[in-house]
């Protein structure tokens, strides 16, 4: 069984995946890089609170991600099946739901999810929607729940296509600088809407390379980031074109949506997720990427600094131990797991398991029975 | 600067890349696991001599590939300029040659290279010539040397396509299982010529998935190893059918002919290497690869197990470090390195290099002028 400490290593979004983490990656998992600077051909990590490696373009000015990190350090006990959701319900501010096995299963929605949120507006909670999804942006995400019957905000939604775009301006990414891009729409929808100059994209899916002898492709000097996410029109076109801007413009930044091994483009099967096109530019370019998706912290210490929130005050409720869980335990908040999705009971309680949420239940529409129970 | 041990262990095929390896890798790492037998559905390692982790289908009969690793702990002094070419040559009785960078440079021969080959042949010296490359099958490459005006016959030659043939049959891999790839003709070759049943290969290259409600990509259950080398052709067809095979065929073999990040198709620019379609496969599958190329001393071993060849019997003579001096250090051979291809003589003697061959010298001709110096 890995201990607390190993699971919280392996979480960190700069080294996950790496047998041979640079000096300076472990530098970073044991927090000794506080608040360097640095210029854009030279770069230097910023620390953020949690886990998430902040870095500034031209600019020092990063103290609203720098924060204590011990927080993580706490032992938490087993988890505890939720009775009383009054409890919990009063004891926090915030709730942040993944979505895909909490809110929908595929296109259908989980029973009992529109009242419960109505519950939760009643009683002022901020509800907050993220997943990993970069294929969408907020708005196309929006009419996801429209169309579900949900009302839900686009300001409530945090895709990772959004984290992109959020994270970008958070190191003031110079708008005459390019970013390329390995994924689908959503991403260049969300870039587009933040004032940034983007290539690559469903553009770049059918290019082949015309080899012959002394052939080379010329690359853009101006691009300073290189964002992958999941990209049903992968191609080798791609993988050298991000290879080359991260290799050789110097400074140029590695940045994924996620690492997520599995996406669900059907329900019937498990489809290979972003993790495998991150995972190619990783082998090519040796470089580790600075994840904006879950579990880095990234989207929660946006949301706190953004809204004022403390993470104490935030409940995070999902259906995966490994992303959903470890995210809301990374950035200190509460956890709730929910039965509805990919994980059973068993998985849950296994001596296997070493990710353990504060409390669990079948699916949030239980925060509805369970309260009439106690009332 | 690294120490010793960390290199070795950043170097072990099966871990390579990995930052939460799990508890039966480590264990690879310390040597635990040795002589361990199992059966298809439930495969277990059989530790093989130096730091290929072998594995056995169906059989435990593995006892050819199975020898102590001690000899690769052996502290290495400081490299030195090669000045007595004849002590070298006396000292050993094969010489393993990489090619590009030592035999030639992308599709030019490097100066004085038919004469070495001449006098070693003359001195009774056998002659291996290896390459990570898994585009060409060893036929292929035979017309290659042959257009160089090199004569070097098929069985001297040993890449990575072969080696991936010649690994399944070191396995006693079923002749009813089928192998899928993800790689270029070479493979499917080698595959053809070992009698083993393949499907994918260039023929998925134009393949898309036609994404619809409810829709799932079938895969061959009989598929018992994914091959994974480099791929032009490289898309997210190939992606899935290769993670599904990995992922839900009981004891399927995922097989990487190298992890490189870099390949040579031109030399006007470096090329993202086979490690970028193994990086995505490991990415999506969580499952780390048997790699059968350099650094992992497959190809030596068997060489060595089929020639009869003691390994301290060998000189491993390359232009990098990190692959070829360290395959040749692995396999506990004499190392040779040459200036003639990628490494500098400044970054040989950098304090940050850490993997020092027994000798360097320009170039393989230099064999003659040394010689001719001290007769």
């Amino acid at each position: 069984m890995l201990s607390r400490t190993t699971v919280i290593a392996a979480s960190l979004s700069v080294s996950a995946g790496s047998a041979n983490p640079s000096k300076s990656n472990y530098s970073r998992l044991l927090g000794l890089n506080n608040n360097l600077s640095y210029t854009a051909s030279n770069p230097v990590i910023v620390s953020s609170n949690s886990n998430f490696a902040s870095f500034a373009w031209n600019t020092s000015n990063n103290s609203k991600y720098t924060k204590s990190r011990m927080e993580r350090f706490t032992t938490r006990a087993s988890p505890q099946p939720l009775t009383n959701a009054d409890e919990l319900i009063d004891s926090v501010q915030t709730f942040i739901f993944d979505c895909d096995g909490v809110i929908w299963k595929g296109d259908k929605l989980i029973d009992g999810v529109p009242e419960t949120l109505d519950l939760l507006r009643s009683k002022g909670k901020r509800l907050v929607f993220v997943t990993n999804n970069s294929t969408k942006s907020r708005k196309q995400y929006g009419k996801k729940f429209e169309t579900l019957g949900l009302n839900v905000n686009e300001e409530e939604i945090f895709a990772s296509s959004f984290a992109v775009a959020a994270y970008l301006k958070s190191i003031n990414f110079p708008k005459d600088k390019k970013v390329y891009v390995i994924g689908e729409e959503g991403i260049l929808k969300e870039l587009e809407l933040a004032g940034y100059q983007y290539l690559g994209g469903p553009e770049d899916g059918g290019k082949k390379i015309d080899l012959k002898p002394g052939f080379l492709m010329e690359h853009d000097e101006n691009v300073g980031a290189v964002v992958v996410g999941f990209d049903r029109n992968f191609n080798y076109y791609k993988i050298q074109y991000g290879t080359l801007c991260i290799r050789e413009n110097p400074g140029c930044l590695f940045i994924a949506t996620n690492r997520d091994a599995v996406t669900h483009l059907t329900d019937a099967q498990e489809w290979a997720g972003g993790g495998s096109m991150v995972g190619a530019i990783r082998g090519s370019t040796q470089r580790e990427p600075l994840v904006v998706g879950k579990p880095s912290t990234f989207m929660m210490d946006y949301l706190a600094n953004e809204f004022g929130i403390l993470k104490s005050q935030i409940c995070m409720v999902g259906d995966r131990l490994d992303t959903d869980i470890l995210f809301g335990q990374n950035g200190g908040c509460k956890t709730l797991l929910v039965l509805s999705g990919v994980t059973t009971l068993s998985v849950l309680q296994s001596p296997n398991n070493s990710i353990q949420p504060d409390f669990y239940t079948n699916k949030i529409s239980d925060f509805l029975s369970l309260k009439a129970t106690t009332v």
